[in-house]
């Protein structure tokens, strides 16, 4: 009995109970989150130090308590240990006890991985959950577009290696180092740090950009559809559910 | 009598003297807004700033005779009172009484405000009207596109200031000041003034910019499809008035 | 009779011999547009020069004779001459006719409008013509798309020298010196010759950009739309001809 | 009977065999890729050049190979020779037999052109011919929008010409030169090596970006939606195999 409550207060959040404690921790994951952040500004002092890391263990030691629960309630618990949800609660918390468990040196590292926590917000929010399903709409495409990009940032990376690498030896110096510029490029973002200066390398970058706008930005359309049909299968459910 | 043809001015404009009375408070906002940026020229001399300020309280005149206007001949004062045209108009004439009533020490602060009076546009223009409509229409994805995006720019950042920390500490010392960058990069933007050096934040920045495209220059999209229902609700309307 | 045979070759495009004068005349513009921009190079000898002026002028005499049979051949010369092609024809030659009889001082403001010459391939080219019936369909949701950009251009200019004028005072010393960093920003250019460095500045450069992608590129959407719907018209018209 | 089992091998993807097959060339296109990448470093030992060419050799040699038992197995063996995949299976080779039979100094510039082995991968990856199909859909949108680009670049760049020429003699000092700009621009790029500075050149580039933006984006849209339809088309395909 006792478990079948607990189970209408975690999973179910039509319930009065059940909102409470998904608003709950959905202001443990913004505080932790902001905890993080201000931890990383240098010149911090102890005192300050001191009060983020209570802050950390105790929101780490919830949703500790609250993986737990979700185990315990579920009706398969294995099928919830390797669910999506479930893989993201328990990144959420492993990087606390690893760094315990670990060499402290490593410490630093392991603290940026905190920020997976975010991930545990598109649980608790309906919208974030739309995206989700807009995301497994357009998968297939979404790869396929990667593969593309993939492709098309190797040969423009080749092609201005082959045009920049002897008027610019130290900014085209391989392909390795022409792929940042691809993607800076490609992506219409253009930092300044590194671009072509001979005629040839400009002329390439013409006829990049001519062809990488109508592959790079094409995912925007796709997803923006797929939001839209996301939006019509809820439409849809919300009516089957009455 | 006298409330009921004020009110065929200031409320229809489809009769001629509705139209010249909005055709006169369109021009008056025009004025306003370029009086208002001719104050903001440094090495102004004292003759030219005391006819600017004389056209700036003559248009303020106006429109709070307009807002009181409006006020006498609504139906429903107080529905006007707190509608979205009804505080913009208050908007546009607020700053300048508090900038007299309150210290003078804070005007700079507050003549900045004075802009919003470009959004009493909107009312008299049609066209501008259906930008309204299209962003009602959108308004749920544009505010999950919004808390996506926030998400998006926070892991961006908190990943950057993981990668490029060590090597540039004066650019990147903490996650907050790492946000600057990663607005700048998701939205293509690119200014220049801060890019990863390191081969990790290189990497790392195609992964998000990769991700971040299909996300953030999403809304154009829904914009894009959000103006095309508007028109056709519009010429509805139009059908339905006749 | 000889009337009838001219307006054959000159307006019909689908017999041989009207086939021919079209791509006469089309290799003359890029000819002509060729000689221009080769004009503008530095250092030319004055050799090179003459042999320039002589291109140009042989050119502007053909596009003299092909306007003037126009007018001859036009079934209603006045409704030609003051038609969207015909305005176009006068404007290709007008400048050089305009920089031999005015002052010589002005040749060179002059010499650049030569390039609306490029207009005239509109009509000698089917496809150029379908993107001005798309450029009519969506005519009005351009001129709504231009209000709204500048309505935020001038926001966002407002706001930045608001913030940024005390940190920068010589690059946003006033309203109108922040609009060219409101362009850049808006439009996702990024030059990076100005650009925020105060907190508050780039918290409000963030939501510019948030709100300026969902407007500034919305166009692109509704062009590639009136495009589609401008094959789908011409395939019409296609078919009723037959 | 052993043509027909090497064809049901090379040109059949569904059985066992020539999946392996297929896997194995795709292996090795990405292997050959790497390798020319890693040679373009520089400071190599020549230890690891000579491994580098001898992994390229046996590459040329599999590709050699199965670029011959393809003519071999053909029904119609020059179709196939002619044909987009056996052109691209061509190139893939060719470079590396020109290097050695023609002159070494020119060595250099061949090299880079063993990045069109990439294209290879396009026949084993059944999601990259989608986006073949997609662009034979929109090729002649593509070309529309090609010429309205060129144009477009043109026009702009003899208008920037025009008004910065004398501001800034380096960086404008012809059309041509001024093209640069033109590109880094209308594809919103925004490098920063060359900007307006003065104000004629800053309301122009205003409004080459408020046209261009319309223009130069279009392409994206037009993909999305002819991935879309490529989509449609594979799936009545699979239909009608059933």
């Amino acid at each position: 009995m006792n478990k079948k409550k607990l189970r209408a207060i975690i999973e179910d959040n039509t319930t009065k109970s059940g909102k409470a404690f998904d608003y709950f921790i959905q202001a443990l994951i913004l505080l932790s989150l902001f905890t993080f952040s201000l931890g990383t500004l240098p010149n911090l002092e102890t005192n300050t130090k001191d009060v983020l890391r209570a802050i950390e263990t105790i929101c780490v030691l919830v949703f500790t308590a609250e993986y737990l629960v979700r185990i315990y309630v579920a009706k398969h618990p294995f099928k919830y240990i390797f669910s999506f949800y479930g893989l993201i609660d328990l990144i959420a918390i492993l990087p606390f006890y690893l760094r315990i468990s670990i060499d402290l040196r490593a410490l630093r590292a392991f603290r940026v991985f905190r920020v997976f926590r975010a991930l545990k917000l598109i649980r608790y929010n309906r919208a974030l959950h739309r995206f989700h399903i807009a995301a497994q709409i357009v998968k297939e495409e979404m790869v396929l577009f990667f593969l593309v990009t993939i492709i098309m940032i190797f040969l423009s990376a080749s092609g201005i290696y082959f045009f920049e690498n002897t008027a610019q030896p130290e900014k085209f110096s391989s392909v390795f180092h022409s792929l940042w510029w691809s993607i800076v490029t490609l992506t219409t973002l253009g930092y300044g740090d590194a671009y072509p200066i001979t005629i040839g390398g400009k002329i390439f970058t013409f006829f990049v950009l001519i062809m990488g706008i109508g592959v790079v930005t094409v995912p925007a359309g796709l997803v923006a559809t797929a939001l839209t049909k996301a939006r019509q299968i809820e439409e849809k459910e919300r009516k089957t559910q009455k």
